[in-house]
C-alpha cells in the first residue's frame, strides 16, 4: 500500500505524496502524504474534553460524534516543512521535497460543536489538542504525546473539524482514525491525529511541539505560506519541441490564491497561468498554461504564487534554523529535444 | 474488489453503492455504482470526431487531451432506473432499488474544447457519442453498440465534460475509462463509457438507447427528477427510544435542492432537516434531522426534497412502461425497542 508514496523515513512513517500522479483537487487516500511523529497508535478510547469547561465530557468515537452537526470540507494539508529539502545550509528534520501536501475531502463534527455541549469558560484562552502518539524525544527530556494548541478563536471557527471520514470513507488509522483535527488553512501539525484529549486551557500552552519545534522567529506555526508546485512536465524530463501543457497547483493558507505566474526563461519573464475554480476556500486550486520550447537544450521553468491579500512567493528560499515555510519558487529543470 | 457493491447482476455488471456505508460528499471509486449494458470493453483507441464538422479529428487519449483545458467538477451521477424495484406492477430492466446513484469529483475537458476544434457547422443539432461497449440486443434486431445524443446546447455547455480522472485518480476500466462523458444533471445514461466516437448530426438520433430505452412518455429522459434518500437509520434497523441522528442525501438535476422535509409518522407531520453546505450545483447535497423516538415499536420515517425550482417528490410511486424516473419518497420502516 505504501509502494505508492515516496517514503522520506520508515519508522515513524514519513512519505510524500508523488505529484506528478495528482490529477484533479483531492488526493486519494493511498497517495495522500505522511508525516508520522511516532508510530501509529492503537485506536484511542473515549475523547475526554476536559479543562477549563463547565463540565468535563468524554465522548465515545465515533458514536457520540454522530448526534452533534456534521459538515464536509475539501482542505489542503501541508507540513510546515514542506521544501526542506532545498534549504542551504541544510538544517535537521525530515528533508521534505515538496510531496508533502495533499488534499482531501473531510467529514467531521465542528471542533465548536464540542466545545459548547463541554461549556468553554471565559478564562480560556486556547484548547490543547493531544493525540494518542507518544514515544521518547531526547530533545524533550522523555516521553511525550503529540500536542498542540489552538487559539480560542480558531477552536470555535466552524471549519475546524473533528474528522472521521476522508475522501468518502471512515477515517483510515494511517491518516489519524477514528478521529484527528482538520484545521484548514494552517499547516499540518496544527491537525492532530489519533485525538484523544481536548484541554480548554486559561493560558498558553508551551509543550514541546508547540514552543521548541513548529516555531519560527519564536512563534509557533500557523498559516500556510502561499505556494505553486509545478507538476507536469517533472524535474529532468525531456520533452519535445512541440506545444506542451505545464500544469501544477497553488495554494495559500490566509486568503485565496488570485494569480499564477509561469517563467519558462529562470525567470527573466513571466506569463500568467489560466486558475482553475476553487472546490473550496481551503483547497489548493489547479492551474495550467501552454507553453510551446523555443529552441532545445535545457529550459528552467518557475510558477509562482499571489494570494488575494498580496503574499507571493520569493524566487529565494527562506532559510529558518528548523527548515519550515521554505515556500521559495523551485525550478523545474527539462531538456528540450 | 466488488464485494464492496451490492450486485444486481453479474453479466453485464451491474451494482448499487451501499448507501449506508456513504460519508461525506464523494463516493469511493470502489463504491461507486455501475450500471454495464454489456461486458466492460478493451481499451479503446483514438476518440474519433466527425459528422457535421469542418474537419474529422482523432484524438490519442489522454495524451491529446492534456493540451486542452481541464476542469474539475463534484458531479452525481443517478441510473434513471433507481428505484425501479419499489413498482407496482413490476416493469423489465435491472430491479434496482435506491442504490444507483453515487458522487465524484471528475477531472477532465470540456466537450465544448473538442467540437471548437473540429469546427461544427452551422447545420449541427446533436452531438452522438458512442461506446466501445456493444452487443448482441435481440430488441434491437442485433449487434449494437451502447450510444445517446446530447442536444448541441448541452454538448456545448462547459460543464459537460470528458473526464479521464476519477476522485484524483486515472478513470478506472469499471467505470468508463480511459474516457468517459460525464454530462450533470442528467440521468447517468448521457454520461458514455468508453466513449471511442463523438458524431455531430444534423438530425436527431434515433437509435436504439435513445428511442427504445430511457424514453418516458416518448421523450428521451434528460434531467435527474428531485430526490432524497434516508441512509440512516436502515430499513428494518432496531434503534433504541434515545435521540437519534436521521442522515441522507438530496439532489436534482434541474436546480439546486432548498429544502428536504422528513416524517417519522408514515407522512402524517414533517419537519425540516438540516441541509449541509452544497460541494457543486451538481452534487448532492448531505441532510440530517434530530429525532427521539416518542414511542415504542415499529416507525416508519419518509423523507422528501424540494428543489429551488420547486419540484417536489411525490409520496406516489411514479409509474411507467420501463420503469424510469421513479423519485417517489421511500419509507424506512424501523423498530423502537
Amino acid at each position: 500500500m505504501n509502494d505508492d508514496l515516496v517514503v522520506v523515513r520508515e519508522d515513524p512513517f514519513n512519505a510524500e505524496t508523488p505529484l506528478h500522479r495528482q490529477v484533479g483537487i483531492v488526493t486519494p487516500n493511498r497517495l495522500f502524504f505522511r508525516r508520522d511523529h511516532f508510530s501509529v497508535p492503537r485506536a484511542p478510547g473515549d475523547l475526554v474534553v476536559d479543562g477549563a469547561v463547565e463540565r468535563s465530557i468524554a465522548l465515545q468515537v465515533p458514536d457520540d460524534l454522530a448526534a452533534l452537526p456534521s459538515r464536509s470540507l475539501v482542505v489542503t494539508l501541508e507540513c510546515a516543512g514542506n521544501g526542506r529539502a532545498f534549504l542551504d545550509p541544510k538544517v535537521p528534520g525530515e528533508p521534505w521535497r515538496l510531496g508533502a501536501v495533499s488534499t482531501a475531502e473531510w467529514t467531521g463534527t465542528p471542533l465548536r460543536a464540542v466545545l459548547v455541549r463541554a461549556g468553554v469558560r471565559p478564562s480560556a484562552v486556547e484548547v490543547l489538542c493531544e493525540g494518542s502518539d507518544a514515544g521518547e524525544v531526547p530533545d524533550a527530556g522523555g516521553r511525550i504525546s503529540f500536542a498542540r494548541s489552538l487559539p480560542l478563536e480558531k477552536a470555535l471557527h466552524e471549519d475546524t473539524l473533528l474528522a472521521y471520514a476522508m475522501n468518502g470513507e471512515p477515517l483510515p488509522v494511517e491518516h489519524g482514525g477514528p478521529l484527528r483535527l482538520v484545521v484548514p488553512g494552517w499547516y499540518g501539525m496544527a491537525s492532530v491525529k489519533w485525538l484523544r484529549r481536548l484541554a480548554v486551557l486559561e493560558r498558553p500552552f508551551e509543550g514541546f511541539y508547540q514552543k521548541d519545534r513548529y516555531v519560527i522567529d519564536g512563534l509557533p506555526l500557523r498559516g500556510i505560506e502561499v505556494r505553486a508546485v509545478i507538476v507536469s512536465p517533472r524535474e529532468g524530463a525531456r520533452v519535445r519541441r512541440a506545444p506542451l501543457r505545464v500544469r501544477g497547483y497553488a495554494w495559500s493558507g490566509h486568503a485565496p490564491v488570485v494569480r499564477v505566474d509561469v517563467s519558462v526563461d529562470r525567470g527573466e519573464t513571466w506569463g500568467g497561468a489560466r486558475l482553475l475554480e476553487a472546490a473550496s476556500p481551503y483547497a489548493w486550486r489547479a492551474w495550467e498554461v501552454d507553453w510551446e520550447p523555443a529552441r532545445g537544450g535545457e529550459a528552467v521553468l518557475l510558477a509562482r504564487a499571489t494570494d488575494a491579500e498580496g503574499r507571493r512567493q520569493s524566487l529565494e528560499a527562506r532559510w529558518s534554523p528548523l527548515g519550515y515555510s521554505n515556500n521559495a519558487a523551485q525550478p523545474v529543470r527539462v531538456t528540450v529535444d
